[in-house]
């Protein structure tokens, strides 16, 4: 499979690590990065882009598939912004980390096509540090990238995007936009709200940092607070565009540790603890 | 330094792993271990302890120093049951996770000569995993062992262990019990509560633990339920030990998630997420 001429628009840690993945497995016979013009130079230099462009419009002029690599409200934008000088039959995608605002734009920009020429997509291959800098060819190899079509027709274009993907060494799952976004206030967003809380707790209860008291905890305390050191940024377009659903999350565990209070010293109390092992042992195998 | 004649009652992974690192520093010159017969016979095979008897207070007889390496509710009792046939000037410690149930423990049954003849003490330095075939000399190297002497009285005993302690590669951070508890309700009974609570609301939001839905998540999603795989049992007896602290811990973590719920998608938000940022960056080096 090839996806023939790729335009790549957003040369940070996403953006930059896919340019790299698709030269080294061969997926693409010309890649145009769009972003900053020290970022193309430097992209050119690492061998990540073959050609730049300052200009999104401009980038993604003649390309068979479009990868967004910006934050979700960038993305969203951008749509708009390269939507009239796409090549007809070209495949947009994203790699955004809510699906449904994106779905609903990319309806309302292209119409009755959006659903051939929009497939929204997410790597969940994040890491804590970003920028160009930290890309690497490796970042999606063993990871999990959920495609959210717009509906249930099949597009051939899709069809290589999907291909291509798992070329690069990640694992395809596909779920509808909604749903997508639904599963994610569970099982990242309300994983990465509880290590901020607790970093929030920690900073007003320790208000001197260099307070001896913080030495004396285990290992636990770093892993429990490892996401809280993500960017606002990113999380603050995160927040916005999923906040319905990550609202309903973060009722669930007020209630569960509200239960986890109650129970301090009685019975109640182990088998929460029990419940939350099993759980926890079945998604870590 | 050398703690001359020493007794570990207790032979899991913290008793094991005592006597693996005391033997291989040299800080004793004969070590009894105390526990099932099966675990003193494993124990001599690995060269962790000298001699061995089932019954505690048998095991502690002629020892210089005895620390009690069991849950915190059986150290207690077993406290009770050897403090008769502690040799006289022989030094009590311990392992537990809360220290100011123990600390009361010891004041009642030692009265006037408590504070010279138990140094409560809690080496950071547990793991996931439990039991004397987890046991390695190197557990307690680089961690924090808290010593939460019951008054300002100084002794040399206490002296002593301390050395010793720090010739284990451990650093020793004194404070008393009633700060230690107040500490680690925070810094880690509260990280705990978090990987637990978060397993409860992803059981209960994916009932079908097959649900291909659980496949769409990120690294952090197993970061955060790393804890929740503890030992409910020793769970069970801190919380009991702890609380009114962890109660309190618990109201200050359940506010912040409900701040952050609130402030989803306005300007507050990030303002959460900066401060979380930059605490969490400041523990992290």
């Amino acid at each position: 499979v090839s996806l023939k001429r790729v335009s790549i628009i957003g040369l940070g840690l996403m953006g930059g690590s896919l340019a790299l993945a698709l030269k080294r497995a061969g997926l693409a016979t010309h890649i145009v990065g769009c972003g900053r013009q020290v970022l193309i130079d430097r992209a050119r230099e690492m061998g990540a882009v073959d050609s730049g462009s300052a200009s999104a419009a401009e980038a993604v002029v003649g390309s068979d598939f479009v990868f967004l690599c910006t934050p979700v409200e960038t993305s969203m934008r951008l749509m708009r912004e390269i939507a009239p000088h796409l090549k007809s039959g070209a495949l947009l995608t994203d790699v955004g980390s809510t699906k449904q605002s994106f779905a609903d734009a990319a309806r309302e920009i292209f119409g009755a096509q959006a659903a051939a020429r929009v497939l929204p997509g997410h790597p969940l291959a994040g890491r804590e540090v970003s920028g160009l800098e930290h890309a690497t060819a490796d970042l999606y190899s063993g990871s999990v990238w959920a495609l959210t079509p717009l509906d249930e027709s099949s597009h051939e274009s899709h069809q290589q995007l999907h291909v291509a993907i798992e070329a690069l060494g990640a694992r395809v799952v596909v779920t509808s936009p909604e749903e997508h976004d639904r599963i994610l206030a569970y099982t990242s967003h309300l994983p990465q709200m509880l290590s901020t809380a607790l970093a929030l707790v920690l900073e007003r209860r320790f208000t001197e940092k260099q307070d001896p008291a913080l030495q004396i905890h285990a290992g636990g305390l770093r892993t429990m607070l490892r996401l809280a050191a993500s960017d606002p940024a990113m999380w603050e377009q995160i927040a916005a565009s999923n906040a319905a659903n990550i609202a309903e999350a973060l009722e669930c565990i007020e209630h569960e540790l509200r239960s986890l209070r109650e129970s301090l010293g009685d019975a109640e109390f182990r088998k929460h603890f029990e419940a939350a092992r099993e759980f926890a042992k079945f998604v870590k195998s």
